[in-house]
């Protein structure tokens, strides 16, 4: 049994085209030997964003604090703390801050996926 | 996109041999159209307990509320929120409420566990 507290867990900036004031704690990953999908957590900026895109894998999205959107083609969702978000694989999205302090959410996928 | 609120998830009693005190809400699932892997939230009362046993497949969690314990075959470990836990395929364990407020936590599982 792994039990870290995801504070104590190395964060990266994600340098990603299109991505702004994001970053990524790698909570659980394959390393750790999870044998099929990884937990992250990211932490957006106020006004800060992930790219409009989309990817042959799903998220499975919980917020955990602070305001932001999910964003896509049929429009933006408002997000708060407890709100989840599933985005099918293949369907455009983003996430971003609308709010005054950091929007950090946990996003599980699948290994392979970056 | 799917969007929705936890606390608007239906949430059902766990009716498992050694647990106690335990309800569930599957927050994501198959029928969701996830392809592989299902989100759900689990919440203990005080005292409460799920069964000390193992399976076949992985647990993924993140403490959400309150205070509890992870416990395995080498002891327990306390629990808080943003504390992560992954629990590998066919090793015993089980979480409780040590606190005196409900415990809630994600727990993740590949599609086929129960």
């Amino acid at each position: 049994m792994l039990v870290r507290r995801a504070i104590d867990v190395r964060q990266d900036d994600v340098e990603q085209e299109g991505a702004a004031g994001v970053k990524i704690r790698w909570l659980i990953k394959k390393d750790d030997g999870a044998p099929s999908f990884a937990m992250r957590e990211f932490e957006l900026e106020p006004g800060g964003h992930t790219p409009f895109h989309a990817h042959g894998w799903e998220h499975e999205v919980y917020v955990l604090a602070g305001e932001g959107v999910a964003g896509g083609e049929e429009g933006e969702f408002p997000l708060e703390p407890g709100t989840v978000v599933f985005v099918p694989p293949k369907e455009k999205h983003y996430f971003k801050n609308t709010g005054a302090a950091p929007f950090r959410f946990l996003c599980l996928v699948p290994h392979g996926a970056v």
